[in-house]
């Protein structure tokens, strides 16, 4: 992440690696403030072992482009909300890559499923970490099925108790 | 892709792939034309092979993220530009996904980046395919720098010309 | 709804109805979380006797639109306020549906006014419950009135108090 | 609608609705320019016989939310894409509507889209509409089928010729 | 104003006309909710002396619209800030007017400018009230030297204690 | 208005005046390019009988507030279209006036309205030129319905030839 | 800056440049209420001995262009947030100047922005001052390993606390 | 400039620095497709003789910003338009700089502005080309008053043809 103060949000994401038994390396790197250690993790992040990149960052969000620009391991984007624009600005700065360098950017401020985005990647070719994703979403499903039914049986009065 | 009138735009997402030498499988699946296609495209992907599926549409674009929810598979989206809204629609459909359920969002149009961010997840299990995504990089980079060096040796007014 | 976080905004819509006497069915279906159940659900809806659906959602907000390309009842759609972008991004997600499959939107967290509108489309051939409609009206009117009378009466520095 | 300009917009309404043999009184009434006709015209439509009414108007466009607040019967409101600013204004002119009064809105210029949300109305309670609504989606879905099989078979090289 | 929820902004305009002794009638029209109200009520605006409508009204904001197409008077509209849009909607809805029918809009929540507008309207052809509206900009100004020459003498950190 | 590239907008102004036997005076002034000309232009508008100031600008449009800030005569302001934001920068650079000065803004690229937001204001006192807004507006009102009879006698089919 | 309003933000700006020990002169010039002041400012800030000036305001920010217009200075402008538009209108009336005056714009409430942009203008041409900007650049960056590395050392639940 | 389809959009800035008689360095840096470029571009400036730096660029335009970030020289950004989303995307990738690295943002495809802002800087300290700049702006003064002669003087009918 480009500073600490995207730790909050961005510590979702690996909550969730860690779930999936996918080691993680945290830290900040600031495209602005620290280029050269942004060029050095990018350039060296393959050999290092690195398979997925998750980068966020906020306003004039350029972590995430710049990483992608400096490697070809797939990069994914999380828009940090802002005061101002409320994270639009983040989006477009990430989202709107030129031809040739894609970044995978997902919701404003959804750390969680830039996680789930990394753990789909890996699972591509991994059917057992396959199944745990599968797992996953089926939990999720059973999460609003028992609300669901909890909903239909006592009524949103109740409910909202 | 969710309407033969999105083909002009992600016919280049084929091409990069078959650049690549990657198999394709380009055919139309409209979430709100033809839900039950839908739901046998996406549920079936993984039993037929597939590693990476790429969808774009515009407007309320639900293609996207209807099929990353049927599927663990990686979903790339590609928000089609809109008449009315330029696509700011197609992008907000696609990329502003809940918690648990992720679309890879690349830029309005950018049909091309879908098939780079394809191969990148490929090619990050992949060392062949990554050297072969590091060239392609490295090509684009030689086309700038070759640009830069006419643009410097002739000046803008010859080089627009 | 998608979510149970979306209760206390949908809610309003239960409340209308029920103020008209019309039978309601209250639950959660989420478009990217339970696919299957959403499928059954809007399948289904016509032969368990349903006559309009009310949608709420947020963010890439995709149940509304969803629901309407499974069943040919009116689908009305109720964006969701999100955090960032403070529901123009549930309005668009539902409201810019292409062609052939329409959602009836109304606006950004109003559920009282899908409510409403669900009693007008019943109330279209029903003479007794558009008379209901028709006095619902007169009542907002006449609140409005007295308000009105009030202010008038006692100017804005005490009706403010 | 409100002006003979937004005329080549809304006739996909009126040829949906005889489409599907629905009777259908196209005029125009301007909520500016001719308050007085709106005012009669929303307040007789019910006695008239009239069951659903789609207005359609463009840039603070406030035709759909009057005849909506003068009568009880489901109003259909059509965002006319605007030259400035794309046909947002006239969406958020429509859409936004305080509680109390509520306007059934579809996408930016997509008349036929009303069109189809009248019918459903309709049909909810009239079965013989409803078997041909719901034959309606099967064509436009066995036409995607159709276009789906043919990009299949030719590729997109031969399909965009 | 259209609601007495925007009393605590309309207040405003009234707090000004009355520092300028201008007779003024502060009252609740709904375009939404009393629109036969609405039409008695600017219909006749012009015989019972009113020079000049004050008209406020949030998110799908119909009523300085109408207003101004049920009379020639001026009418000045004052875009309500709202919790979902912030008031983007409220502004296009009253700004956008189509050719033929103007509304002299203010700024978002601006009602003492709505107020400060109706003064320079009717001070336009009276000497007097033009007198005391240029000194009402003095006075401004003055205010402002004031802060400038506090600040320049005892520096910011002591400014903003 | 501020630039000769706006003529061709600002020129429908010119026309509603001259339609109405006002008196105009059009000419260029450039807040950014002429300051001291609009400084003086504006300081004697007063004295020279201007009752009115209609000022059209675009992009970072400061003409209309400016004006409004160096004389206590109303002004109108006309938000042009630009090439880039369409016209949505001119909009709020006019609009969003801070407390104390106003300008009445008309919608983008309406320089009409903003001539007869004018002969509204100067109306306000003179019965004979009420009249004839209010004439103006009957004859707005009967060309609409003259299209609407036509329309409704032949149709859209053939009312679109 | 435009009003006392914006000092809290603004004051970051004189905090950098005292902190490079470069002179500033710190007062209020409102475009809008101290129209005249402005001009004496901008007209006589180069015989004053000023080498670039910093303006800061809100809404219909008009100040910086103003001021650009009125000298050949450099003119940094600072969109300073609104409640209704979040600064968005702040941002596009003083970027989008027309051709000929340039604003020297940067982000929305960054007034420190401002200041490192003033400094790095003077720095251009005095070496000493470039090595004291540069090395405040290597403090940011150091700043930023130092979090870094704590974070890789404690993990984020530690460093969160 | 970041593309050689930025250049007929970035030859304007080019254009002006030979007007007041600069030295110029243009060519192609691209942030994404050559980073090492860009580093060692920006790295060096400073010792080449560079006294500010013009960076044009479109969509997620990153490369202002990287360049400001590796260097201490001034940066003048040009966000440059673009299809989609036409360039309110770059601008805010170019203006919502964080804290500490600051970028002077023009006009959206302003490049004209771009070369004018640099002159501005240059001439701070440079009274011969001060001067020169002080003329460029009275040109501009006197064209925009031959222009408004001649329209006072012929009226819009002839002034328009």
């Amino acid at each position: 992440m480009g500073s600490d103060s995207d730790l909050d949000v961005m510590k979702d994401a690996e909550k969730i690696l860690k779930k999936f038994n996918i080691p993680v390396e945290t830290t900040i790197v600031s495209a602005h403030r620290t280029p050269e250690r942004m060029y050095d993790f990018a350039k060296s992040a393959k050999d290092r072992g690195v398979e997925v990149i998750i980068a966020g960052a906020g306003g004039a969000a350029h972590l995430p482009g710049m990483v992608a620009s400096l490697t070809s391991l797939p990069v994914i984007g999380v828009p940090i909300k802002t005061q101002s624009l409320l994270g639009l600005d983040s989006l477009l700065s990430i989202v709107q890559m030129p031809k040739g360098i894609p970044v995978a950017t997902v919701a404003i401020g959804n750390a969680e499923n830039a996680g789930l985005l990394a753990v789909r990647m890996l699972a591509s070719r991994d059917p057992e970490l396959y199944d745990r994703a599968i797992k996953y979403q089926d939990d999720l499903r059973d999460m609003v099925l028992e609300k669901a039914e909890r909903l239909e049986n006592i009524g949103w009065e109740e409910y909202l108790k």
